[in-house]
């Protein structure tokens, strides 16, 4: 049940509300956009006389109720798309922001020269993977705190907000320096490093679990916005099905209906979807006219020789050639890239 | 196995060169392209001595093995693009054909209303059912011959050429006005009807199956080409997977790779993937950027009374002002619209 | 919404009761069971007053709605079990019928070794393709006619009835001397098809499609009881899923369903789900304990020179084997092998 | 690259043997079975001249080269079923091992009435969850501590050993009394929880991701098994497919083929494959006729009230039921229940 309040609600008016319906034994989430502000009871509302709290509370616009699960990331809620910001980047619905580095961080030199190349085509944001996960425990599982320590170098050097993988909560401390922290796909659904992430008050950029449904998805990010973090981006990267050509089957049609549900910005990863270079450019292209506010792309200095991912990584001059493509076409969908 | 010939080859050479490997058992794929012509052996070429071949007779290149099962619709057999050609209209690498009408014809004045509006548009063919799948025997099953002879009033009227699903090979001699014959994705892997299509002497339109790895649409375009029809039209019309908010899962990753492994042209049908006309118009946008040759889209001019799929036909205006926003793109992708 | 009729309706007041319906634009389906008569209307029902109905016309006991699509093929219009007959052999809830033989026919002697050897070791009917469906074009297709005629020749000499695969409605009169005519699983919704069968006056098996839920399943069933044939066997043989360690997933919770859902007889073939030999003897086993009324099982005097699914038929001795193990374990199940 | 050692081989020979792979970058994993010792090199191995080595080293019998990524947990390298045993019962090839309990611990007496009854009617472990991954942050998360201080209780008084499911890695002190520790299908592919329990010194309980191949099934037990734990159960517990009449799809197949390319036991929880009271009984007879070497099945006091998955769970008479039901056929699978 949503409660929309009047421009003239006091703070003080919202706090006593709250205060009332928790001692009811009702969960709540403050929703304030810069045009409205809206309050969301969680718990069993079926007794709640809506109408009549209505009536009685003078600082009440309107009520209504919802049956989704999924309340603070839902649309209905919180109607305006959320914008983040971080470090001066802005991922929202009038910027087509690319996020691009290696697979996985693998010295000083690589994700430095990397950084460099990737800003100057245009990229906003830096990726690199520092722990890894991997099917087998028999392959490279990332370069760890020092991988940490030479994203930092990378930020230092290019200005770049970096965007790394989290795999376990106890990780959290090492996390200082990154600015947006990345949830794998196959943590989409581990609940205890959600709530955890959600406390570490930085943006969460949450993937697409390989078999997730939208509906888990946005319940994932539920979890995450109900830890206290405003700042979650989704991100679609493909899904399992019984195709094998490529590695997973990319869901654009997830980009709408994610917008249609959600406040949430959305990005597409490309790269881990296709496990295939040459359906990056085209499915990067696709993903920016279906309406998506970004891209993660996974971009190497020398792909061949990659400790991972190599084949769906472009090289330095893909990603420039493909960023130039891209910013012919971002002002037809009014983005700024 | 693969040949290819020397420019300078006869007719009366490739006839004997045909007939020998004929008289041994071998079935051959006769494939001429603008620059060169191949000769395709199916059969068990392991005792085929391919260099002894290539070295005795002096009108051959050379030759190559290929592996994948498909002959004549493999892009190494065939490395030039196929265009199709039907009543003036084109569809091939050069150009974004968009195909539109209504899920099923429903009366004479809807029918002719309709293809003038999407004419107008820029629709340049006509789609119609007159035989309709349907998954419950108690639902519409389309207005059958009759509603063939509304379609071809249809096509006297604005001169598009038209489409039109088969169900089963009995109704051949009906389809004699269609321009092109469409094997719908329940029936992809109906070998008799695609041997029968294949037959008829006009281009066929196959739909991916809902549960149809590439591989295998591809073997089903092989039935078709090897009954003697060379153009064939690949349509991705999603696939089906776990997600449930939507019908099925479009796959535009399909069209990269169809385009990597055959020469034949590939439309997108995002009206039956999505089942949901919201998406329609960012569906169609990236299958545009992803590289997809043409559309086919439900438009019908009363949505709300369709008879059937009215929830994802675009209205006429939807459909004009989709058609406006493709203009503005096909461009950018090197393709007349 | 089905009307329950009091056990002494006469055959005129059924009759007058059902032209009252169909002159009001309904469809009707009469099921006669054992104990009681069910008339089920189709069509938009919104609009009938069942408690008048039931009110007014004495010969009716009651009346309920049922939401389903399916019909015909639903328990709750037909609660008892169907039992099919076929050449002295019964297909239903008290028996396990285990049908077999190989993939194709391939010659007389073998088709005829083969049928000699399963009967001996207690399969009840034979199953033998004459026209195959197959992915590739350049693959074995069958025997065709020919095949048909050695079947027949094996009928003769083992008095085992026939099971064999129809591919198109055109074939109808090729099979008259075969007993249940099997449609494939690519041709679930070959919709005219369905309808064609069931006008055969023959028992139809249909596979399950490898993409398609219980639901649509159902309705195909549907199809062939509303052209009129109630003898409708369903077989579960496997759904096509991500995993592709074997060729598809057997889904053995189908079978609980669909005994729950509808009052058809089903089967279990695991030689087509698996497509590995050595799974067959388990699954059977399980496809039994879980409640199956029977197997199709391929079975083949060479399975290393088999034209076609070697690699997934069971050898004579294999499947006297696996016959063995059965019958230890059918009376627990309480079946009749 | 695998060494199999002779009967007389030493340990120290063994440790020399190790130490001078490892000494040139290899890890190693012994195996030491009840008929022989096997010792398998974990790296980069194209480098190693086998013939070489088995020439010149005299307790070694033979050596070969094994291609699927896991090692540790491959039928190839153990020959023989591995049997774990803990507090007196046994998991293994010979027996038939049901385990039971309530989805969530809700109280004292709930878990010590289930824990009486289901040992009475046969099951020789306690299931109970004290921790819950659930989908929405707003459902009950399970009484953690408590829960497990509950299930501690009922083992003191039955004497079951435990089950319960751990959910991130520093839950680990608190699962001292907990004799088997379950990871979760969401945890399947979470792999620093993965690499912990490794470490924990008990029995592993490993459920199939959802949408996970049997191949990174293996793979995600071999971390386990590489982080030191010889003592881990496999449990097929239904995948994600197209199909929504049940929950999801149990993959009986995955029994035979996981046999196959793995001594580890496997066990099969067909209460969360259905997500259907129903179809717990007929799916867990499957089970054991498939092969498997045991059940996990939810049973609660009063389903009815149950704060998580009720509507799977057996009620304790219906669990003896089903119990009665496993006796009579286990004996026909060689298995002692």
């Amino acid at each position: 049940m949503v409660f929309i309040l009047k421009p003239n609600a006091t703070k003080q008016q919202i706090d006593s509300f709250i205060k009332s319906f928790e001692a009811q034994g009702f969960s709540t989430i403050l929703s304030t956009g810069t045009e409205h502000t809206a309050i969301c009871l969680i718990g069993n509302t079926a007794s709640v006389d809506m109408d009549h709290v209505v009536a009685t509370t003078d600082y009440i616009e309107y009520g209504f109720r919802i049956t989704e699960q999924y309340k603070a990331v839902n649309r209905t809620v919180h109607p305006e798309d959320t914008v983040i910001s971080v470090g001066g980047v802005v991922i929202g619905p009038d910027t087509f922001t690319v996020i691009s580095g290696p697979c996985s961080v693998e010295s000083e030199e690589q994700i430095v020269q990397v950084a460099k190349s990737v800003k100057a085509s245009g990229a906003k944001l830096l990726r690199g993977g520092a722990f890894k996960p991997r099917t087998s425990p028999y392959s490279f599982q990332g370069m760890k705190e020092e991988g940490l320590r030479f994203l930092s170098i990378a930020k230092q050097e290019t200005g770049l907000p970096l965007v790394s993988e989290i795999m376990n909560q106890t990780q959290a401390p090492l996390f200082e320096d990154i600015d947006i922290i990345q949830v794998g796909a196959r943590n989409m659904q581990n609940f205890d490093l959600l709530k955890e992430v959600g406390m570490m008050g930085k943006p969460v950029l949450l993937k697409r679990g390989l078999a997730n449904t939208l509906e888990e998805m946005l319940m994932s990010a539920e979890y995450i916005m109900s830890s206290g973090c405003h700042q979650v981006i989704l991100c679609e990267r493909g899904i399992r099905t019984f195709e094998t050509m490529m590695r997973n089957t990319l869901d654009l049609s997830a980009v709408v209906i994610l917008k249609q549900k959600s406040h949430l910005p959305i990005i597409v990863d490309p790269s881990h979807a296709a496990g295939i270079r040459s359906l990056v450019p085209p499915l990067s292209k696709a993903a920016l006219a279906v309406g998506a506010d970004g891209l993660m792309i996974e971009t190497h200095n020398d792909p061949a020789k990659a400790k991972c991912d190599g084949a769906q990584s472009l090289d330095l001059e893909q990603f420039a050639n493909l960023m130039a493509e891209l910013k012919k076409r971002s002002g037809l969908e009014n983005k700024i890239i």
